[in-house]
């Protein structure tokens, strides 16, 4: 008697052991799966991080491409013109710092120079974010005060996603300046660009912000100090294009011929798009979500002519 | 002979499954463990975005002082004094942007106002960090030009740290100036500041950069382009002071009687530290991790003077 109950026990306690063992996996596991994915909802940035470290420059393989799968979010190619000056590292190291928390995003960084700097190029490979780096020289005839600034470089990578991306790829483009402040609200805003979408800029055109006036969800008008003649009264920092309006239209460009400074925007649009069909976000275009903050230029007047420092220091 | 073989084969066979899966899940838990891991290291603010929630301002609570524990590191507290302007909000946007990457971070914000501004409390209860919300108003006749800036509000913070944090807590104190720029670095190189630690900093004293001169990992001067004869030439950008140094000189802090500007760092210094017991971060003061940029100030000259929009936008 005994010695059977001794045999069922043994062969009944390791089945018990397994069946616990397997509960508690299960729960546990869940568990962490759901923690990971709240960092991930959160955090959509982790995936790009890695990315970033396979795929870091204009090669277009599978990984940097995640962002045309159809279940996740359009990429926002955000085009960066760029040129070497005091402020330059500082200006994208903040940037950066922005960018680094907006998930399905792609950098591109357009300098204005006759070959990557080293600089630039440092500075991306180590910034942690999926990017590409050009580079295309602005003559010096244009270099002037009173002419359209880093028209080249715009074009230029307008020129990439047309030879890099597909009727495919879900994105939508936007042209982030150098020295603008940018909420992260603001890309999220404009993430759902179907073909044209705009908002506030703060701090622009000589007054605290413009907008367009939005009636019955259409744009009827511009709020705005200076020349409220223009087609589109927008500053750069107030749009945002659907990537298939850019690769549908591959003529549309900014344009230096006849082109006047403040004039660039319309100039683009109206090649796009018509004020009728913009797609009006930021509530109604009722919350400022971009600033148009300008860095002061930077006196070196104490810098040494000769280098006095014992080695030299990046700045 | 079939019936012994089968009844071992019965006993054997669940210890063997206990034994795979008991495997199985020590390989896939650590596993998951590292990810987990992996991710915090880069991204420890999520843990802080989570006490952020529960505890918004000035309540010493539990979650609030997580860093205070012995095995997690230390808390950077970073003071900084803002004032009304229009670009505000937009530097304060940016700062946030770069702090909410920071691991154990807490933001102690100063306003010079008489009372807290809607604007900068809707702001740091948006923000999601962990945040001290103060203010203090700088008496009308010390605004003036040739006046050192922003001393009462630095005051204020240090008194703030003094009444609510004790011999218990580990932390890292640091005057983040709000038009300045940060790099992610620069955190992690404050963060095991004994006593007092100093670095670099750029475009700063009409140089491209300041930094200490070091030898034998001692400071033993400064590269300086402005008044040299400083006993501690240095940016309050430059320099962080443990929680600790802090907290047992309790009489040290900025000082309006006697302070010119460009004093004011080290007036504070020499209360708390020698030269020679500086320690040196960023590669022995090689690098330059900050830089001392200026936003220029925005000219409203389109602004309407009577409200022409038609409702009330904050920039």
């Amino acid at each position: 008697m005994k010695s059977i109950f001794y045999s069922r026990f043994f062969i009944l306690l390791p089945w018990i052991l397994i069946v616990i063992i397997v509960i508690d996996i299960d729960t546990k596991r869940s568990s962490v799966r759901n923690t990971a994915s709240f960092y991930f909802s959160r955090l959509g940035n982790v995936q790009q991080r890695q990315d970033a470290r396979t795929t870091r420059t204009s090669s277009v393989s599978s990984s940097s491409r995640a962002g045309s799968n159809i279940t996740s979010p359009p990429v926002i190619f955000a085009i960066t013109p760029t040129y070497s000056r005091a402020v330059q590292k500082a200006e994208l190291t903040r940037l950066a710092n922005t960018f680094r928390q907006v998930p399905q995003f792609h950098w591109i960084v357009v300098e204005d120079s006759n070959s990557h700097t080293e600089l630039v190029s440092r500075f991306l490979a180590r910034s942690g974010l999926r990017y590409t780096h050009l580079n295309v020289f602005t003559p010096r005839r244009f270099k002037r005060k009173g002419m359209p600034r880093a028209t080249e470089q715009r074009n230029a990578a307008l020129g990439w996603l047309r030879g890099h991306r597909t009727s495919k790829d879900k994105g939508v483009v936007f042209f982030a300046d150098d020295d603008n402040t940018y909420s992260l609200e603001l890309f999220e805003e404009m993430r759902s660009t179907r073909r044209v979408a705009v908002w506030p800029v703060g701090l622009v055109g000589g007054r605290r912000y413009e907008r367009p006036l939005v009636e019955n969800g259409k744009v009827v008008g511009w709020y705005t100090g200076w020349r409220a003649d223009r087609p589109f009264a927008i500053d750069m920092a107030g749009f945002a294009v659907n990537l298939q309006v850019i690769l549908s239209n591959p003529r549309a460009m900014f344009k230096r011929r006849g082109a006047k400074p403040g004039m660039q925007e319309s100039d683009f649009l109206k090649q796009i798009t018509k004020v009728e069909d913009l797609e009006p976000k930021a509530r109604n275009c009722t919350q400022v979500l971009v600033w148009h903050t300008r860095t002061e230029k930077v006196i070196l007047g104490n810098e040494p002519k000769l280098q006095q420092d014992s080695l030299y220091i990046e700045v």
